[in-house]
């Protein structure tokens, strides 16, 4: 019986002492051309599985970003399912970037291709939209359940934009207060071995006030926090809704793309070698950030 | 230069005199065996070439539900891209039902992957969840202006818990209402020539009284209206946010697929031929319900 998705998750940050989570983000005109010819999916590919050779042993997660290999159609949709795959051989969680969201049979038949043990995807969790209510949630929670998986619901977004709707004032709380308030129940199903819970929450590192309120919501769900790095926030407004643990601040993945795939001395990198010094570079860089904030 | 998806579609409604819409849907286990080895994608895209060929010049637009063909993974994908493909070739209008919402450059991808012309699906329309804000729908707002196409936002879904979110009331008002206001300058930007725009919302059919409502927020939207048929409303259900047009009540397409796809005859049909007079029988029983429903 393999082991909670919570738990997973956790001893991996515990003994890594950092919590980074790195997002596959292909943007075709930044991956070096030693990678072959620009704008083509096996291009992607070829770089994203030299990513993860270098991610090994070295990180908590990856979260492959669908809706950029999408443009490559089915193409694109092949390349995900290869590196989620390969990510999995190394033993490394993975995260679906999704942000899936259907009613009844249409749910199931999502749940099923990210989560199911040698389904599509086969992800450990899929990142999900709760605007069409609690009851088209219940799909990924049932796979997550039976597989040992996750789902990671939308609750505060990263984005500029993101309080049009999910600020908007519900009744003396803002909206994304009371999707989290109905996360509670799926908090409990989801509960693991150890403290924490496999429901993740996905709440943006650029609103570390939001994060501790939704800590104190959400006590025991994981959270998927985007917005480090490249979108600008601070290691330590990133971990803003951690709680102390028995190796520094827990409870969730950081997760950066740009930062590490495209750094400036990857791009121009002449040789292999020396693009995989320029990225082991960003990621030291990234993890050192990381770890100091959660020793605190 | 091709007319704006607007006037397409209701000059195909008008001529028509309904608005169906045909779901694409695949449940293997209800595909009759005549087109393959059950669960088989190949079994699907027959079985939706048949379709195609029966509704051609009967409807005004197909619906693929993805998240249907997703359990496929990149073989399911590519069928739908190329049914989106023949759907165009027979000049039928397409809607991606994918319910697609993202941020920045994700959005991005999503935008151009559902409705670029010659991109991955090429569709002329599709979904899209509203939760991550306005900001988060320019991207479609701006393919769909470039291609002459569409985007359906998500206002006012048609399932039971539908309500646990959209109907939240915000400062005096739902949520959904607060959404659809929020969509008041993309009904403008998607303006056709005609008294239409290419804005489309989703309004589940099962909610007549919300549709109402919807049309006085935004009274040239084109509505998508989910849940006639098999989810259980009636035809006049269904175009209860339409209004007066010259030829009978018009404003949007009513999608119906259980109930189109697998009536009891034809998935016990011994022959194509039988099972061709089954899918015809309960297309016309939907366009003839849904044209008494628009004559009033």
């Amino acid at each position: 019986m393999t082991a909670a998705f919570a738990d997973r998750l956790i001893d991996t940050a515990r003994s890594l002492g950092h919590p980074l989570c790195v997002g596959f983000d292909p943007f075709p005109d930044r991956i070096p051309a030693l990678f072959g010819p620009a704008g083509a999916p096996e291009t992607a590919e070829r770089f994203f599985h030299e990513v993860l050779a270098l991610l090994d042993g070295q990180v908590v997660a990856v979260k492959p970003q669908i809706g950029l290999f999408e443009p490559w159609g089915a193409a694109g949709v092949a390349v995900v399912q290869r590196l989620i795959g390969a990510a999995r051989d190394r033993g490394i969680l993975t995260i679906l970037d999704a942000k899936r969201g259907d009613i009844g049979t249409t749910a199931d038949g999502y749940a099923a291709a990210a989560l199911r043990p040698g389904g599509a995807f086969g992800a450990d969790c899929v990142t999900v939209n709760p605007y069409l209510g609690i009851e088209t949630l219940a799909p990924f929670v049932r796979e997550a359940q039976t597989a040992g998986g996750s789902l990671a619901v939308l609750v505060r977004t990263s984005n500029p934009g993101a309080g049009d709707f999910q600020d908007l004032d519900c009744g003396g709380a803002p909206l994304w207060q009371r999707v989290a308030e109905g996360l509670v129940p799926l908090q409990d199903q989801l509960a693991g071995a150890g403290d924490w819970s496999s429901l993740m929450v996905v709440a943006g590192a650029t609103w570390p006030g939001q994060a501790r309120q939704l800590r104190a919501i959400l006590p025991r769900a994981l959270f998927l926090v985007p917005g480090y790095g490249a979108q600008g926030a601070s290691a330590a407004e990133a971990v803003a809704g951690f709680v102390p643990g028995p190796a520094g601040a827990e409870g969730g993945v950081v997760s950066s793309s740009r930062a590490i795939l495209y750094p400036p001395a990857a791009s121009s990198a002449a040789t292999l070698d020396a693009w995989r010094a320029a990225v082991r570079e960003a990621l030291t860089a990234a993890t050192g950030e990381l770890a100091a904030a959660v020793a605190g």
